[in-house]
């Protein structure tokens, strides 16, 4: 658990939901920078003065960040608990000036810039050594619990590799280590023969609904080829990632009336050696494949699936994967 | 994930979100019987016919089934996936007659009687021995993920230890074996040493808000004894337990005004031997200490708790507690 004081809310604040307020001046807008703090990147018109309009994609801190850049990373004990300083980077990164445009809306270029402006704040966050991995991620509706309709995603840099994570990259170099494959490789190649749960099969990505989705109309995002380091990909294939999720978003919002959804980055850690434990990640570049999940939120998680961790499935994610490939696109993706 | 065909949905079916429809005819009422399978089992009063009125407590099956009885236990592999035959029970456990009552509502008596029930269709369930696990749980609410608004709990019974069970399971046994005692027996006693993160410190059984709770005012019930096994509760217990089930919820839906909630138990698997591994639980008597978690349903999972399994929490467990013992109850609990 993480705690977050800044955000310290007391009984009263919590309705039946935590609902954003009614954002009047949205703060993310163009003409509204004095209501972030400065930004820490921005692709501007030449010309234009920063923290002023005039700029097509633009990151700044959280307001009200989940972690503080400050401080140096601590770890102690409580009798049988453990605690650590909560040291992290939260940012903000606001996909476009306008308010109304979502990501999918946005041109292929468009959203390359915003995937040229993940890499670059990915490969700076990573020269911190205290940070151990970098989620990134957007919230893209109220129920996916976005806090501003702006469109706009977060990268959140933790001083633990996450448990959920740690799982995925620990079962690849388990497979790696006994079949001297990557896991992630063996998984695109079986999607692309049974065909069955492919969405899209393009030049340099893929897109499939997992086997045992957890959830429905769930979508992944792979590169065709294998790549552990997500912070290295070539402008070239920026571009192709970029037209693989306008397509992939596209279709969930055509099949799915504009559902509220989660896109999360599932990249690698940072290469750098752990104090005492130099080289823990030295096979990452064999065993690890970077991909891209998209989770529309469409169903609740109950009791059944807070305590057993299982989740229940209504749609078999070969059916949603038909109902994806045959979306009616309003125009040619692209 | 489990596929719920009967659940099938189409993607018309999910607008914002699936909500129940209004319920005119409560399938779960009393004098509605005829609108549910067959029960399984009903605390009634002497005389009144089975499938009819005049029951305190009706077990019957859940009519869209997550898992179905019939049918023997298999498993393939697909490739690289691995499947196996969707075998299990799926009941539902109807707490009172009454629409308008709410669990907290119901008094300790009666609550007693809930519990009686769940100890009667656990001890059951367990003699089959295709099934490794038995998830008892309550949706309450439809934030929380209820279909039905009558009060009611559920028991799934999966033939697969759930991950998440598992990973506790597996937890508390490493423990054991190294310090030859029961890890949660440690933490309740460092909790009632600690004393601040303590909601309810009764004869039996004691509350607490987890350190490091993953969710705002998320409550766990334990025995003070160790008890490994919920299913051999000793009635006079029952009541004990009914008195402090009565107790937090009340205490709840005073601090977060009647909020929506998960009440999942963490029970011991069933003891039998697995084929071919018999034995393998044959140290949990010492090693597993049933409880019940209580998840009030008040903030949404963004992508970044999909994503890294980490949790940000707005409220630290110390102060919810002390808003839970602060509460005003509108009558003393019982």
């Amino acid at each position: 658990m993480i705690v977050a004081p800044e955000r310290g809310l007391k009984p009263a604040d919590f309705g039946r939901e935590i609902r954003p307020a009614l954002q009047r001046n949205c703060p993310l807008c163009a003409g509204n920078e004095r209501h972030t703090a400065h930004e820490i990147l921005a692709l501007r018109d030449h010309g234009t003065p920063v923290d002023g309009p005039g700029w097509r994609v633009r990151v700044v801190p959280n307001k009200f960040p989940v972690l503080r850049v400050e401080g140096s990373l601590e770890r102690w004990g409580r009798g049988l608990y453990d605690q650590e300083s909560g040291i992290g980077a939260h940012e903000v990164i606001i996909e476009t000036p306008h308010h109304d445009r979502t990501l999918a809306d946005l041109r292929v270029e468009e959203i390359r810039d915003v995937l040229w402006v993940f890499r670059a704040r990915l490969q700076d966050l990573q020269r911190d050594l205290r940070f151990r991995y970098h989620m990134l991620f957007k919230n893209h509706g109220v129920e996916a619990g976005a806090q501003l309709d702006h469109p706009h995603s977060q990268i959140i840099a933790v001083p633990e590799i996450p448990p959920q994570i740690a799982t995925e990259l620990a079962s690849a170099r388990d497979y790696f280590r006994r079949k001297e494959r990557c896991l992630l490789c063996d998984i695109v190649r079986q999607e692309l023969e049974d065909r069955e749960r492919v969405v899209l099969d393009a030049a340099r990505f893929v897109a499939f609904t997992p086997f045992a989705s957890a959830l429905p109309f769930e979508i992944a995002i792979y590169p065709r080829f294998h790549s552990h380091d997500h912070t290295s990909l070539s402008d070239e294939d920026l571009l192709h990632l970029a037209s693989a999720i306008k397509d992939v978003l596209s279709r969930l919002r055509a099949t799915l009336d504009a559902p509220p959804y989660n896109l999360v980055l599932h990249g690698a850690p940072p290469a750098h050696p752990r104090p005492g434990r130099p080289g823990i990640w030295d096979s990452l570049r064999f065993d690890w494949h970077w991909h891209i999940e998209i989770v529309p939120r469409i169903t609740r998680m109950a009791g059944f699936e807070l305590g057993s961790g299982f989740h229940i499935n209504p749609v078999v994610p070969e059916e949603a994967a038909k109902f994806l490939r045959e979306a009616a696109l309003s125009s040619p993706a692209g």
